[in-house]
């Protein structure tokens, strides 16, 4: 399919748009007319620069408040296309995006509608431009994709069809199974978006919340597939909007939604293979004995040396945590090993997906790791399932001791504001996770964002956490490990752990009944307690080692969640301990 | 009045809320529960260190989900209420906020709710603990004041009342007229919030986007003055929560919080007078001589230099310059001066209002000038009405000439993010301006959100806008001038205004029919225009000289706008030229 996108849909002049969309590979784009307006560039230069770029102009836009008005109005609104129409041919652009009209004059009359987009269609003929109908989800009289197509049959001219665009036909809960009806080549544009489902004003939830495929709760995928087998053959076209997008660098949103686009293309032909398991997280640290001494406490043993870099292995179970002591800073998550069944096909499952591979630094003998990084920075090594071939680069490895703790059961990463939403359409379709719903929870200066994904049979979880905290965001990025007995690890950790206020086991206490002596070992040993409709979670923290800090989790039951109900307690806590 | 807040309100942990509340002046705190449950600081540890700062303990919130249950409900939730009587009584607080049941669980039956909160009530008796039962928005079966006082009517228990929210009552459109039929003595509490008007989700709307009284949309005083006709005499309390407030610093949000408080028990009493004209504007420069230029080209003359400091006046009939040659960095907008028939008495208005008064650096026989801070920095100098006696205090001043610029027609003021609420409070109290609608206007590299006010017949008239662009703030500040004969001035200035690019005059020209003269004069001048349905607006742009540019506007009729329609334009234009 011809991918475009909207220049709306990135931020900058019109020259640097045009630059870093072509740069992300797409074929075409639709030039938002704002973007030409405020532009020094002639429509003849910006012609020839989409030409230089390998770009073509599929769309101009918008064009609004035309129909169904009267003889004035009509006569003002013709003239107003005709300057349009020249805007166009010095553009070299030959489809015209029409928005239904959104003004209090326009008549409730879809034969007036329909007349009248004809004889609009007529003189676009004359130029050799097309005329690509919209509903607006807010349009006065017509918001609904399939009452447009009803006025563009009526109305019956070769160069006027309709124009589809997913957030105005889901943001109404509309049906889009009707797009089948609508003949292909009836369709002239079809433009997409996703959007968080957000109970609000519908044209404030357009301009601020619009974002690309695979980051919102639509079902974009759907809207394609019914276009598709309509028999639509134009562009797939991007035309996202929001506080985020406007203010964030060019090029980086262009691969983004370059990223989206191919994702959405994919779902339909090859998902991706979720990992497996964690093989293993690695700390990058300035030093290795701080942690080393936590680790040991929680059970872990150090059971092998790197042949050639500074890293060492530390094991319990299929727990495994890597130091990597060439840390110049504080200690941070600086990978995380998924196993995957093959390895080789992840990581080009991954680059199609625009990730960028990592060069493999690699010694004689050592295993061949495959690896990309994430948008965070964190990088990601696929290794075979049940086949850590890998620790064989580790001299001397000893086998893993056995303890209450069993694997990894999620990691959390933070995220700068910004990327928020490019990093969950990353984990998500370079790792095929499933996102679980958003939610939110209080630091004392601020407030966390969340969202949680997880593979098939949750065997792989992690967590997206975004801050916006005084000014700067929560660093922290923490490893969740899973414990059989968290008493027996709490006793052994003593000390280790992040100080629990004695308020917050007075209110455990009222909220649930758990029996004295329950209570009573909670609140001894600093174990924060949650449940849901299918289960209990048990859960501490460990101090923070530079960004990073342990949990430890018991999941009784099926418990789901990931223990929030606690997270403002726990950030008082980090923000009261050595913050870095 | 008694005035209070809830800690929620303000950022931090609750022993930095503490501070912060009690150094802005307030007389009690709202102890939000989970500020007490995240703090290491044990009940009664909170309550002498509230009784040290002098804050009463006003109120114990919330107390969630517990009336028109079934038994076992019934039961959990008395236990859990024991629990809470008991903490309460370890701080020392009497009056326990229960808020209207949200749970799926709850029963639409008012006699039910009515026997279980008289139960509760009669509990919390026991403790000495009175019960404030308020309607949420949102709540389940109960989301009305007066549905909410029925029930405590019907209870009829002397220590159960209700406890009115203004933004629940506002938010849903309820008619406040009704509080006065409420004996209030059964009015336990009263909590104000304000909120920009927003058609969205109640629960997020209030989660998101409550703010201090005067800050948004609603009439909170109207409220206020609802409840004390009803004969209640407790605290007036503050309980407000949005993404801005906490991360903002928590002294800075008190300040402005009690400044909120303090204007609308004003606004019954003593309303601001507001200022009849601009006497100044002030700009901080390097060296006068690029500015000079630019005020030459503009028709003002150099009409006096300062006895003391390196201070020029430029004048122009009643538009007034000051370039003071002090500023280390780039110019800026330093200082206001404005007209007031009584100096002495706004300027302890503004003081009144929490606003920093400035210290006098008078020299011997200059004039006396009253002048306070405003929080984005902006000196305010309160003048008299019609007596620049001021000017005095420059030697050698000569009668200002007259020319088509005639006086200041507006200030814009850049605003950071976070603090845009506090800082249109501060105008609109301050100097009694009145904030027209929130608008907002794209940047290339982010989105520009902007409110204007004015005073009484527009002799004041002030823009404070703010910018999320490409991760810091647009940093221009404009002052605009006046013009009767904007095309003569444009004539004046070649080569000193912004470049408007052809596709501006392009578009204009589809959308107007001005006739082809008039058109080719806007072309060929770089004039920018607008109209609404009162008139016309024409206008152009200066160069920007550091933070600082000047617009030049021509209000035909009656126009009230601004030129928004045109902000994209210059943006865009002004990211092109030099950037500080």
């Amino acid at each position: 399919m011809r991918r475009s996108i909207a220049t709306v849909s990135v931020s900058g002049t019109l020259a640097e748009k045009l630059d870093a969309i072509a740069a992300a590979g797409f074929d075409g784009v639709e030039i938002f007319e704002n973007d030409l307006v405020s532009s020094p560039l002639s429509p003849e230069e910006v012609r020839d620069r989409a030409a230089d770029l390998g770009l073509g102009i599929d769309l101009y836009q918008p064009f609004r408040d035309f129909e169904a008005v009267g003889p004035d109005a009509l006569a003002a609104g013709l003239r107003r296309a005709e300057h349009k129409f020249a805007v166009m041919e010095r553009l070299g652009a030959r489809t015209l995006l029409v928005c239904s009209n959104v003004s209090r004059d326009a008549v409730d009359d879809d034969e007036l509608a329909a007349a009248q987009l004809r004889l609009l269609a007529e003189r676009a003929a004359a130029h050799g431009i097309r005329i690509a109908y919209e509903a607006l989800a807010w349009g006065r009289h017509v918001d609904d994709y399939l009452h447009a197509w009803r006025i563009v049959r009526m109305a019956d001219h070769p160069n006027l069809g309709t124009c589809l665009d997913s957030f105005h036909i889901l943001s109404r809960g509309t049906d889009p199974g009707g797009i089948e009806a609508i003949p292909g080549e009836k369709i002239f544009f079809l433009q997409l978006a996703d959007a968080p489902r957000l109970a609000m004003d519908v044209l404030q939830w357009s301009r601020h919340h619009r974002c690309f495929p695979g980051q919102g709760d639509f079902d974009v995928a759907g809207v394609v597939g019914h276009a598709l087998r309509a028999g639509y053959r134009g562009p797939l076209s991007l035309e996202v909007f929001n506080d985020i997008v406007r203010q964030a660098a060019a090029a980086r949103t262009a691969v983004d939604a370059m990223r989206s686009l191919i994702a959405l293309e994919e779902r339909a032909t090859a998902p991706a293979t979720a990992p497996t398991g964690f093989a293993f997280a690695e700390l990058a640290v300035p030093a290795p004995e701080r942690l080393g001494e936590l680790l040991t406490a929680l059970g872990f043993a150090r059971t092998g040396g790197h042949a050639t870099k500074p890293v060492e292995l530390w094991e319990q179970g299929r727990a495994r945590i890597l130091l990597n002591a060439t840390a110049r800073e504080g200690t941070s998550l600086a990978a995380i090993g998924l196993e995957t069944p093959d390895p080789g096909g992840a990581v080009r499952h991954a680059e199609h997906l625009l990730a960028p591979v990592l060069p493999r630094h690699r010694a004689p003998g050592e295993a061949d790791l495959h690896a990309v990084a994430a948008p965070d920075g964190t990088e990601l090594f696929f290794c075979r399932t049940d086949d850590p071939a890998w620790r064989a680069d580790f001299s001397r490895p000893r086998e893993a001791p056995g303890g209450e703790i069993t694997c990894l059961d999620h990691v959390a990463l933070a995220q700068p504001r910004h990327q928020f939403d490019e990093a969950a359409l990353f984990y998500r379709s370079v790792l095929g996770l499933r996102p679980a719903a958003r939610v939110e929870f209080a630091d004392p200066y601020g407030l966390v964002r969340s969202r949680a994904m997880a593979g098939p049979g949750d065997a792989v979880r992690m967590v997206l956490n975004i801050a916006s905290v005084g000014g700067g965001g929560a660093p922290w990025q923490h490893v969740a490990l899973a414990s059989t007995d968290i008493v027996a690890t709490a006793r052994r950790l003593r000390g280790l752990t992040l100080p629990i206020p004695a308020n917050y086991h007075d209110d455990l206490e009222a909220r649930f009944d758990l029996g004295p002596e329950r209570h009573r070992l909670l609140r001894e040993l600093g174990l924060l307690y949650d449940r849901d409709e299918h289960g209990e979670f048990l859960h501490l923290y460990t101090a923070t080692y530079g960004r990073v800090f342990f949990e430890v989790v018991q999941r009784i039951g099926g418990y789901r969640g990931y223990g929030t109900a606690g997270s403002h307690v726990r950030l008082a806590a980090q923000h009261d301990g050595p913050y870095p």
